[in-house]
This record gives C-alpha cells, structure tokens and sequence, in this order.
C-alpha cells in the first residue's frame, strides 16, 4: 500500500489516494472547529483518538453485519479506507434533546426524546449545512428516494448497536452525525465515528466527554477525548 | 348566528367566538406583517381581498371533496368556518424555487422543482417558525404520524387542485403555507388561503402578484392583491 497525493484537506482530517484507486487514506489532524468554522483550534491528541475510536467502532459495526469503509488501521493516524463517493447529506441520530435540536425547537437539553430522531442536513460549508427533510434531499439530487430511506434505516442499527455499546462503557450516546457513500452499486458508512462527531456524556455523572468541551470552552478538553479513547478501548 | 367574544387576534385575523360552541368567525384585517414579525405595516383592502379569495377557494375545494373549515361568507370580511384544534405545523408545498427554500440551500430562485415539495414547519413565532421533518413534528408531539401522513397527502391534492385553479387564470402557484386542524376526529384543513400565504406569479410576465410586493417593497401591493381577487372571483 503506498501513500499518494493528497485529494482532499477537510476541517479534521486528510484523504489520499493510495495505488489502489479503490482505495484511500484518512489522516486525521488534530484541528478543530465549530460552528460551521467560525471557531477554530487545536486539540492535543485529537486525530489519535479519533482514529483509534473510529477504527474501533467501525470495526464493531462490521461485526454486526453493519457495512462500512474501513478497511484497516494503518497507523496512530491513519486509516485505510474503501474509496466512497460521499452523499452530500450529513445523518444526525437523537436520542436525548441537546444542541441545535434544543435551540432549533427550544426544547429542554437532556430531555430523553420519545424515540431516536433522523435528521438529514445539506453538506454544504458555505449554506451552514442546513437542516432538510428527504424531500429536499431527493429534488435537489443528492441522493434517490430508496437511497435516503436506506441510509436512515442505517443509521437506525448503527445507532442501536452503539448505544449498547457505549452503555456498556458507562457512557450516554446523546446524538451523532453519520455520513454514508456510493461504492460498487452499494452505499457504505463512511468518514469517522469520535468525539468529534457524537456527544457522548458520561452515564453517572452527564459530564459531557465529547466536542462540545471545544465548542463551549468547557475545559479538559483533551482529558475527555483521552476517557473515551480509553472506555471504548479498554486501554 | 350571533358573533361573541374575540378569542384570538393574529397578525392578520382576529377570532370570534358564536352562540354555535362548533363554530367560530374568522375576521380579516388589513394588517400585514412579515419576517416573522419584525416587518409591519398596512395593505389596504387586504382583509376583503383574503376573505373572498380564501371562501371561493376553500369553496372550490370542498366541491372536489377535499374537507375543510369553511361555512359560510358572512360578510367582506368575515368566515363563518368549523371550529378547529389547530394542529401547530404549517405545511408548505413548493412547485418552483423561491423565498426561503432559495434561500436556505442555494438555489435558483423561480427553478421548477422536480416535483412537489411539502415541508413542515413549527408554528411557533418566539422560535421563528422553524422547519421540521415528520420525526421531529411526532416527537414533540405536534401530531401522530398518521396526521402527519394525512395532512401531506391533502395538502399534495390541495396543490394538485391549486396549481389547475390558478393557471386557468394565468397564475403560476409557486408555493404555499396551510395549515389544518382536528374536528370530531377528522383533520379539516382550516385558516386561509389567500395572496398572504402563496405566491402567486403571472403566468405571462412572471410578476410576483403576492405578498412579496410588501415584503420586498416592490410597490403596486394593494393592486397585486386587486388583481388576485379579479382572477379569482372573475369580477
Ligand atoms: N471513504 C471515503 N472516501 C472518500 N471520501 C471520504 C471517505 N470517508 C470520508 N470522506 C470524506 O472525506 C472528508 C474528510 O475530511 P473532513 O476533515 O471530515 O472534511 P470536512 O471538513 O469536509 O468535513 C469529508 O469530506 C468526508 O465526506
Ligand atoms: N377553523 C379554525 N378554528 C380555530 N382556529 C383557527 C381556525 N382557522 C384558523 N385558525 C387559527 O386562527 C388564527 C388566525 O389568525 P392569524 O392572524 O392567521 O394568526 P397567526 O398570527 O397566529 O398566524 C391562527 O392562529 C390559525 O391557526
Ligand atoms: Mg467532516
Ligand atoms: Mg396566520
């Protein structure tokens, strides 16, 4: 496996291609945003975790028959990964009220919802990924109807399989972002699973052991991305 | 029928209550608002324009075995209509691109949609109306799924209805807002549907003859309006 060019430099992480055109890479930085960008910084350590945790989960998912990009860890910071297409279209799993779903509808945050919610929002940067329904999705093109029905019914399993999951580890999955893509005529789970991109709060105490740490200036930052590295390795 | 109490004053109606406890008089006032509120002002003769538009209308529906509120015209400015349990959503359906869909992913204004679009949003004005998708609206307990199920499939037979109507008189339906309501275990449609909830464009020219000429300060308001009603009730 050799490494190629760089193909894309996103806000966490960077993709190559390999010699594989199948095949690419996921280096993940230790950058860090918020609010669609307009908070930026750096936490220590971060791409270590995220794609040690990522690996981790995604491998977890694989072995509950949940399909997905990765391929292989290859280092602290990289992952090997089938080559997706991504959809445009980010999937947020709710299950307990927090973020923008209390701003949006000025619900209570830690409010346990009735049932786990699907949302679908526009990966856009420059829109400020916009909330939308499967209508939109579908007329503006991003993805066919039975395609967005899949990827929601997707993201229902992963979202039972990892709520046990981290349940086991004495953690709260409040909510996550999943993003899937097209390969071989099949659609797959891809980008990451981390702190970054689900809100996890500790299941005694409610600390929160996720970005919002960044996002809020809440302090011990790299301390909560470390106990979730820890709790979902077990080392 | 003896007209009560004023049980509700909108933005731009007012509510009475009958000696019928299943009936309720909806008042049309001149008043017109926008932006949520924060753009306020007067459009003479509104008020008589949106009461003959909405009971020819809703009139015209019944007649084509879609259900709603309507009794009976009692006077310029005043419906006799079916007291309703607002459900707190408004769904809006899109034939072609235009205000906030325009604005929320980027698109061309006046692009003809693929198909039909309809959109829930929270009737909610501290919150600033904001979009939903089904789960949310079922969540937070705005209405059963099957409501929801049902309140999409007649505001589709609505627009299917509409977007005939209205280009039988050489107006574009380009989107509009309604919203419906319980009655004796039914959902009947209810409110208005007039030049302040759908844009309606020229067919010929493309001139926008809806309350975006108030919105947007593009002069000629009361003549949009005017015109409207001439095209509707064709006198
Ligand atoms: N398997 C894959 N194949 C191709 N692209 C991928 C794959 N997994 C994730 N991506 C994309 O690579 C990028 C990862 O970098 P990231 O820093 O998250 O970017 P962004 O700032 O766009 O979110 C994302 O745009 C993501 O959609
Ligand atoms: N048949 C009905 N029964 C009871 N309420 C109704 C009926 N039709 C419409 N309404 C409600 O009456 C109010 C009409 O006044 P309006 O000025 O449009 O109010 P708003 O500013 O809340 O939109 C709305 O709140 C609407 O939901
Ligand atoms: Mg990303
Ligand atoms: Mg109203």
């Amino acid at each position: 496996m050799k490494k190629g060019n760089m193909i894309y430099e996103g806000k966490a992480k960077k993709i190559f291609a390999t010699d594989n055109p199948d095949l690419v890479i996921q280096e993940f930085k230790d950058d860090a945003s918020a609010f669609n960008a307009l908070k930026k910084g750096t936490i220590l350590g971060k791409g270590v975790v995220n794609n040690e945790v990522s690996c981790h989960l995604f491998s977890h998912l694989a072995g509950l028959g949940i399909e997905n990009h990765f391929v292989e860890k290859l280092s602290e910071r990289e992952m090997l990964c089938k080559k997706l297409e991504i959809i445009k279209a980010e999937v947020v799993m709710r299950n307990i009220a927090a973020g923008s779903l209390v701003k949006r509808y000025g619900l209570q945050e830690a409010q346990v919802l009735p049932f786990p919610i699907a949302e679908l929002y526009l990966k856009d940067d420059a829109l400020g990924d916009p909330l939308m329904n499967d209508a939109h999705a579908v007329a503006m093109g991003i993805a066919s109807a039975e395609e967005i029905q899949f990827v929601k019914q997707e993201a229902s399993k992963v979202n039972a399989a990892l709520q046990v999951f981290f349940l086991e580890r004495g953690l709260k999955l409040v909510d996550f972002k999943l993003e899937f893509g097209r390969h071989n005529g099949k659609i797959l789970l891809g980008d990451e699973i981390s702190p970054d991109t689900c809100r996890l709060w500790d299941a005694e105490t409610m600390k929160k052991l996720d970005k919002d740490r960044f996002r809020f200036d809440l302090g011990d930052v790299e301390e909560a991305y470390i106990e979730v590295r820890h709790r979902v390795l077990g080392n």
